[in-house]
Parts: C-alpha cells; structure tokens; sequence
C-alpha cells in the first residue's frame, strides 16, 4: 500500500510542540482581559444549518466562500464567525440570560475560499459581544474598543504600535440613501471604500465613478477630504449619523482610550454591521494586516427572534497574528514543559520509578519517565538532554534498595543521592 | 422574512455558561493531570483528506460514520477520532520529536451517524499518547492506564466508583488465526464479543455459532469460562500473547493501580489496536457507557512512514460523560463568574466609571459595568441582582465630585462611600 501524506491539507495548520506552547501562552493573555472583563464563555457548535449560515439568496456566492455539505436531507456548513451562531444562541435563550449579556468564544471558523499565503481555511478567534434588549448604550461599543487595547496591550511582542480604526456604517449608509444609490452601486462603493487605504488615490477615484457615477463620487469624494461633518444639514438621517459619530469619538476620548482613531475607510466586509465599526491594524508588524475588528449589529438577532437585540462585538483573528509572530519571537522559554525526568536503569526498578513518578506530580512537578527500561544508561541521557528537563532522577537496584534516588542537575551536572521527599523540596 | 431555527442541529451541544463553566473546570482538572505527566499539547486540524481518515476500500460504509465532503478536486472530512491524525502528525515530523513523545490533544470529534440519545455528531475527546521509534515498553502502557485512573479520580462527583477494563487484541487475533477463521468471521466475531457484556449468555453463544461456526464457537466460550491460561500450548503466537497478557497483569498489580481490571471482552471497536486494550466504565453512573478508553496501536503509523513508530494512546470522551454530570451535580457554585457590578446613575459619569472600572480589572477584580446610564437605579440593582455578584459599586454624581465609589455588600446590603483603592482592598 501507497504511504498516505503526512502534511495537513492546505491552509491548514499545525504547530510543533514549543510554538504551540508559546501560542497558547499568547492566547491564555489575551482571554484572561476577557474574563476579568465578566465575559461568559459560550462554546457552540462548529457545524450550522446552512440556512442559518447565510441568506438563501447569497447561497451560490457564499458556497464558495464556506463549507457547505449534505448530510441526509439536511444541508450544513462549518461556522464562517461567530456572530452568527451566537447571534442565534441568544435568540434561542432570551430567558436563559441577563442583558445586556456579555458573551465570549475562543473557537475555529472555517473559509472554503481558496488557501493563499497567510490565509487560512481554519482559523481560530476569540470573540467577546455584549447584546442588549431593545437598546445597548453606546457607551459598551466604547468599552469593547478599551478591551481591544487591553489585549493588544497584553501581548506587545506579537502587536507592536498599532491603531484601532473606527468607521461608522450608519453614516456610510445614511450618505448612501442621500445619494440615491442602487443597491449593486452600494455593494460595489463600499467594498471600494473599505479598500482605500491599499488603493492609489487616482484608482480609488476611477473606482468611485464606476461604481456609483461621478456626481456620487465628487461628493464621497470631499467627505474623506473635508471631512464628516461637511455633510451636515443635507439630510437628517445623515444629521443623526453625524451626532451619533461625534459622540462615540468624544466618548473615546473622555475615556482617555489611546489608539482608537477615526478613519472613515472603516466598514469591515461582513454585511451584518449597521453601526459604529471598528478594525484594527498593527503599525510595526504591517504584514499581518488586519488584527481584529468588529462593531454594532442591530439586525442580526432579528433574523432569528421577533424580540429586538443589539450586539456590539470584537473578535480578533488569532491565528494569522500569532503564527506571524513565530517567525521572530524568541522561543527558547517555550522550549520545554518538563521539570524532571526520570531514568529507570531496569525492568525491576519499573514499579518503585512509578511510585515516585506519582509523588513527584502529586506535588506538582512535571515529570517525565523513560521506561524503556532495557536502554543503554547512554541512551536514558540522551533522552533527558533531548527534552531540556532540569533535573534527572536516576533510579537503579541501589536506589531501590535503600528507597532514595539519584538526583543529577543537568545544568549543572551535579549529582546527590537524596529520599523523594528531599528530592521533591530540592527540585521545587 | 421567516425566522431562522434557534436550536443547534441534533447531535450537537450546546451550554448555558453556568454549565459550561462546570464543564470548563472538570475539563481543566483532567488536562492538570496530563500536563504534569509531561504531555505536549498538539492541536491538529478538524478537517484531513480523506484518504487519511479511511482507507478507500472502507469508503462506501465509513461514509456514514463520518462528515466527508468535497471541495473543489478534493475529498476531505471531519476527523472521527484523535489518533488518525495524530499519527499523520508524527509521522511527519519524525525528526522535531523527542522519542518516546507524549502527546496530548482536547479537541471535538465528528460522527455522520445518526444522532441517539446520549450521542453526540460534535464530541470532545481528550486524548493521550506515547509513542515509540521502533519499540515501546509496555510500561507505559501501564503508565497509560495509571494515568486514566487519576484523571477520573480528579472528578469523583463526575465518574463515581469506575473500572477500567483491560483486553488483548494480540490474544484475540493469535486465537482468531489458530481457529482459521475468515475476515468476515473475525470482524463479526469480535464485534460480538466486544458486546458480551451486554448479551444474554444464550444470545451470545448464538450469535457466536453465527459468525465463527460451532466449533470456534464452542472455543471461544470456553476462554470466558475457563480463562485465556486455558489455552496455553496450542500455538507459539498464542503463547506470546498469553505470556504478555500476563506479565502486564502482573505489571499493574506491581504498580498497584487499582481499579484494572482484566475483562477479555474488551476489544475496542476502531480497527487499529493491535496489542493491548483498555476501556473503562462507571459503576456508579453506567448510563454514561464507555468513559474512555485505548490501546497499543503497532500499525496505525506505518500508514504514513515507512520508519517503525508504536503508540499507545487513551481517549476520554469528556461530552458525554460532563454532560451527563449536569444532571445530578450542584451548579450553583458556578452561577456567576463577576465579582462586581459598576453601576452609573448618569451619562456625565460614564467616563469616570470607566476609569474606576480600569482600576478594578488591573487589580484581578472580574468587574462588569451596566453602561445603560439613561436607566433607572432600579433597573440597574436589578440587573446586579441577576448577575448574582458579591459587591455593587455605585457610581453617581457626588461620587464623580469626591473622588469615590459607593460600595454595596450585596448579601448583607450594606454600603459604605470610599475611595478606589479602600474599595479594591476591602472588595479583596
């Protein structure tokens, strides 16, 4: 028989032990400001209705973006985010929860698109939404933009300098109706929009006159050269989107929240947002490109629920972030997770190495046995050189005999016959 | 627009976070267990090729069990287990890994069967492994099984009074062979005996005369009867396998792990155990089934290498096992995860609460804010209420002026003004 492949499919990962160690590390930091924040975590299923994953109508376009498969009558997907699912767990548990409710998801999602360098098709990240009933202060959208920093902060060896772009969708949507635009020139203008920053300004403009005709794009045009608030007074839809943008940047600041800076290229792609919108970018470490984003969704819930809920959330993509950090963090801390190992010299030492494998993790000790019991002494050092632990424990027909063991420090090479429990205090 | 399902798809789960935190922390219990016997965390793809998960001649039926799909030219699917992968993974990357290495996963697993009750299409399994270039002293086979047992004994309240089993595939095959039974015969044989303890005796013994001919069959009754020693003699590979039967009984005892137990119907139903099995049980709480289980897999590798790799690994299914627990235990230790509710009387305190908010989180305080300052004192003691956390602070107009908080002690309902820090230490 042929040898089946060793390599992951495509755009899927796998880390060897010391980068998952140091990933993992990154991770604990980053869902501990979550926790502290009172978020509750939700762990939910990986697989969705495909009717819940996307609008009927979109079905052909997402299909290639998503999993999608059959499985009896039933069509399925793998989760794409996880607004969407959460979204349909808080419709499903109005009674169940407290609102506003603070929920948060560490999970894989999953992009059936095409593997290109640094995209992968299963993803990890970590979610935190507050949803509230009939309404949600602006004042949590604040508070979610303060966690982002905070965990950014949490991790500067993986971030950097970076900044939090904040974009509103409801102005956006607003000067959009104002302008008259159709439906298909919106999509186009906005996908157009939210790729400002990476276009030159004479494409962008070219741009801007196909999508949505030269008139409409004069007047988005002098938005993002004289600013927002040229726009007052021309309707009061966009008046109301105004005063809701000026006070959220106030709020950020009366909250002396650094990093957070308006950019009205902000939209982020996903068609649930209808708000204020947020994603952030590192300014030292530009190659990993976005490092989370979110914002308010108002209308999500309501596909599942007649009761109106608000979310305002962030999820910050973990994956591409930290695997991007692999390559120039130093992992020598991460090199090993075992504190002792223990060296058995013959199959009749076996039971009494076991007995004081079990003391030693008793009290909290990481200990690994070599138990290839037959093994040359040379081959039992190897191993513990090989698995960088801080201490042999040498057991042989001696130690057995008068019930101590041999102690070897391996930085320094010194060795002292010792009982367990003086071993044990020695190695703490 | 009709409303969407709120419910997860059958034969998936999904938590309230008061459970889910129960979950969380036995789960987190049983990982301690393995991290300090020097288990390296690997976290491998959900999704493999599907060549990887079944071997093409299975195809038609391992369709069933598993989520196979499609995408573009390649056929791929859901993992069903952990060790599949896991040997992918190793065989891989045989020069990054120290030998014998100890691997440990915790990731959810996939079954296409039919949801029943009681089993799940998305499970968790922790799972872990040793495996060995060329050899593996069945020490740690032993190690194995002494490990099981102290991650049940972790979660008493979960598992109760349990026994893990203890099987010999390398007895069954070298008596299937010396009994010149056909393929056929052997998987319908084994299958049989693997269900023995749940048969009537005649049942059995028919079904036995079925599938392996009346002869065998009469064999095959008298080991249960009589005890595998009874067949010493008859062939050389059936000596070994007997003689390492023994001397891994006798290994456990040596070690004095208690709670293994030798029980020859024991076969583990996935195809690639090949030596010794284990599966346990709850004699407590046997509604549960199967609370894990494993084996010596010598095969399983050398699908992907041609360089001889043994493992010896143990899955537990924590999902069905915790989601049972949820049932009988206590949840109200785990209701709430906040130690303190911020509440702000007005929007111009908004940013001062913030502020004091800050404070809390960086001092280890889990701190949670009702920013919904327009609403009444009312509401927001109610929402303190229902959050069920130990202290409210107060945050209103005279607090902004003086610098303070107003802290209320929510079980005895007495409440004093201070400043942050007096408020950060008594809240300690």
């Amino acid at each position: 028989m042929d040898l089946k492949p060793t390599k992951p499919l495509s755009g899927f990962i796998e880390l060897l032990p010391a980068q998952q160690r140091f990933v993992d590390a990154c991770v604990a930091k980053m869902q501990e400001k979550v926790r502290i924040a009172g978020f509750e975590y939700v762990d939910l299923p990986a697989i969705e209705r495909a009717e819940v994953l996307t609008d009927a109508e979109d079905w052909s376009e997402t299909a290639t973006q998503m999993f999608l498969f059959q499985k009896g009558d039933t069509k399925m997907g793998l989760r794409y985010d996880g607004t969407v699912g959460l979204s349909r767990f808080v419709a499903g548990h109005l009674n169940d929860l407290t609102f506003p409710c603070r929920l948060t998801q560490f999970s894989k999602r999953y992009r059936g698109e095409r593997p290109q360098k640094g995209r992968y098709r299963e993803l990890y990240q970590l979610d935190f939404d507050i949803l509230g009933l009939g309404g949600l202060s602006s004042n949590y959208d604040a508070e979610i933009v303060k966690m982002a920093a905070d965990i950014y902060d949490s991790i500067p060896e993986v971030v950097g300098d970076y900044v939090i772009n904040i974009g509103s969708r409801t102005l956006w949507n607003a000067f959009a109706k104002y302008l008259n635009l159709s439906k298909e020139q919106i999509d186009n203008t906005f996908v157009l929009i939210d790729k400002k920053d990476k276009l030159e300004p004479a494409d962008f403009e070219a741009g801007l006159i196909e999508s949505a005709g030269e008139e409409a794009a004069r007047q988005i045009l002098s938005v993002f050269s004289e600013g927002y608030k040229s726009l007052i007074g021309k309707a009061s839809e966009l008046d109301a989107a105004i005063a809701e943008l000026d006070e959220f940047i106030a709020l950020l600041s009366s909250m002396s929240i650094k990093n957070a800076k308006l950019n009205l290229a902000t939209m982020r792609g996903l068609g649930y947002y209808d708000g204020i919108v947020y994603e952030a970018v590192s300014l030292t470490y530009p190659e990993i490109g976005s490092i989370g984003g979110g914002g308010r969704y108002g209308n999500l819930v309501s596909r599942f629920s007649k009761t109106s809920v608000i979310g305002s959330g962030y999820a910050i993509g973990t994956s591409r972030m930290l695997i991007t950090a692999l390559d120039r963090v130093d992992l020598s801390e991460f090199e090993t997770s075992v504190d002792v190992a223990v060296l058995v010299m013959g199959q009749e030492q076996a039971a009494y190495a076991m007995n004081v494998l079990s003391q030693l993790r008793n009290a909290g000790i990481v200990a690994v046995p070599y138990l290839d019991a037959e093994k040359k002494f040379k081959n039992q050092m190897e191993f513990a050189d090989k698995i960088k632990c801080k201490f042999s424990l040498i057991i042989g027909e001696d130690e057995v005999k008068s019930q101590e063991i041999t102690v070897k420090n391996m930085a320094s090479g010194e060795q002292q016959k010792m009982n367990i429990q003086a071993a044990i205090k020695y190695i703490k």
